[in-house]
């Protein structure tokens, strides 16, 4: 196993120290795992998310202007347990409530309701929206119901814009739940990723194998299949989506994203791809985000994510963002 | 071989469409494999840089406000023709005169230079600069001289915004040289990267395997060695740097660059041990970029980059930058 790193057991503190170093307008707290805004504005709707370490930017890479006051993170792809969660949740709470952005798994959903719980107790007003985003299939290994993936950082940008323009609790929540439902995505991946301290990959494709629907723990997808060109994938993936909800006659958002090891060139070409097939179905791009966003590791492979968009969510998905993972301006 | 392609001749090509697609604020011209911005700005020095493809998000990522004006691609890993550089000068040309930010290998110094006589030909005023900021070695297997790698970003950026702010070519010149001068990287790889078509690894590294100082093609470097911590590998890395320049009781940029497929939580991880050698030091970190900005395909490995700042050079690395590749706000 080539890891960069000193101590599987660390990678986690010593990555959100890093993040700390390099972004000082962020704060890791120690111990609990988060990260937060240095600077909190007073009675603003706070969000937090996380979730399993491993995805990076993904999640504390999208505190910051913009979107997220407040990053949990597990240990590699585990969930954080509920103190982290609740100190995640004291951070980004300042007087006007606190929405929790949950990916679909179960381990996340059990913790993070706890964490509400707890926080409801200690009288901050607390709500969540749950983000299942992955067509590929309907249960998995972690989760009941659809997985949260990639998608999940369009509810981020969507919400967060939300949330800085003075947005109500019940105001931000809605908008999240919108742009949820106008959500999809589908990935594939090509190769595994190996776990620090596990120095093996958690699963194996064959040297001409790929697996379509895999998720972004490794959990399994829909097939096995042999490699094809950029544009029968982008068909698989593209087609999978617009089964399963009606963009037609839409402008959309279209995420790109890397699984960790995909170079771009690659997934520029793949764009190029899912763009010609939107046009065919008279699908419009209003914007485009091409780049790791949600990654599981050093695994290779993609996710598609369409955002189908009205008016409101077209000014909130432009205004400005300005986070490590992701800046709109 | 599994990459999401269509035909390994077409991948540069089907690349920069699809960074014309995904960023409508950039142009990509057929047949010349040039990115230009769309909007030209009257009376403004140009910047072009560029060289062979694979190296994403550099160098067609760098176009747009703050930064280049154009950048033309070559084939993966080999220097564009001068036609094609020639095409890339005219497009940056808005009557102010071209810059162009050469990465020191030989095939890019005689195809620039080449270009240049060309375009001065056409009465175009042209002037370069050199980039050599890999200490690892004097001469490699594609350069008399150092390299250039990931450090030529910043001289995008720097000599990017002198440019935008209303310099003269000779004022663009003089601070892009000042920065190349303050400028000092060295990387590291983990693993090979395979090139399109040639469907199996450029070299190979054992199990336990890592090579010092080699280059973003896969040139050799200093000497091979077995896996160590972030911690120890930080120190290699800037040890190396900080004795073939004084950077003490200074003011530095770092760059934390990843090759390809090095998992974020990485390049974190190992942004902290830079971090915290540097402050031994006495240097004191201004401002740092981490993630991927100069890599090679899907290798794995990071480098490190320095840049020493004085007043200038602050100002103008704050200046805004808006790139699919690099963003300052």
């Amino acid at each position: 196993m080539k890891k960069l790193i000193n101590n599987p057991d660390h990678v986690v503190s010593e990555m959100l120290k890093g993040i700390e170093k390099a972004h000082p307008e962020l704060v890791y707290h120690e111990g609990y795992e988060v990260i937060s805004r240095r600077c909190k504005k007073a009675n603003k709707v706070g969000l937090v998310s996380g979730g399993g370490s491993g995805h990076e930017p993904a999640h504390a890479g999208y505190v910051g202007t913009g979107m997220l006051d407040a990053a949990v993170s597990g240990n590699v792809f585990a969930s954080p347990s509920p103190d982290r969660i609740v100190k995640g949740i004291e951070e980004a709470d300042s007087g006007a409530g606190v929405l929790l952005i949950i990916k679909n798994y179960s381990g996340d959903i059990m913790n993070f309701e706890m964490s509400k719980d707890i926080a409801e107790m200690q009288g901050i007003k607390v709500d969540c929206v749950v983000v299942k985003d992955d067509v590929a299939v309907e249960d998995s290994t972690y989760s009941a119901g659809r997985r949260g993936i990639a998608g999940t950082v369009f509810v981020h940008k969507i919400a967060g814009a939300k949330a800085e323009a003075g947005g109500t609790l019940a105001e931000v929540k809605a908008v999240a739940e919108k742009t949820i439902q106008n959500i999809r995505s589908m990935g594939m991946a090509m190769s595994p990723c190996i776990l620090p301290g596990v120095g093996k990959p958690g699963f194996t494709l064959g040297e001409d194998e790929v697996e379509i629907g895999m998720g972004i723990h490794g959990e399994p997808g829909v097939f096995h299949t042999t490699v094809k060109s950029a544009s029968e994938f982008a068909q698989i993936l593209v087609d999978k989506i617009l089964a399963d909800y009606d963009y037609e006659n839409s402008e959309v958002a279209v995420m790109m994203n890397g699984l960790g090891s995909t170079p771009l060139m690659e997934l520029y070409i793949m764009y190029g791809e899912v763009e010609a097939i939107l046009k065919s179905k008279n699908i419009r791009v209003y914007r485009s985000f091409v780049g790791n966003f949600m990654t599981a590791l050093e695994m290779s492979g993609c996710s598609v994510s369409l955002l189908k968009l009205d008016e409101e969510l077209k000014q909130l998905l432009d205004s400005e963002a300005n986070t490590p993972g992701l800046k709109v301006r």
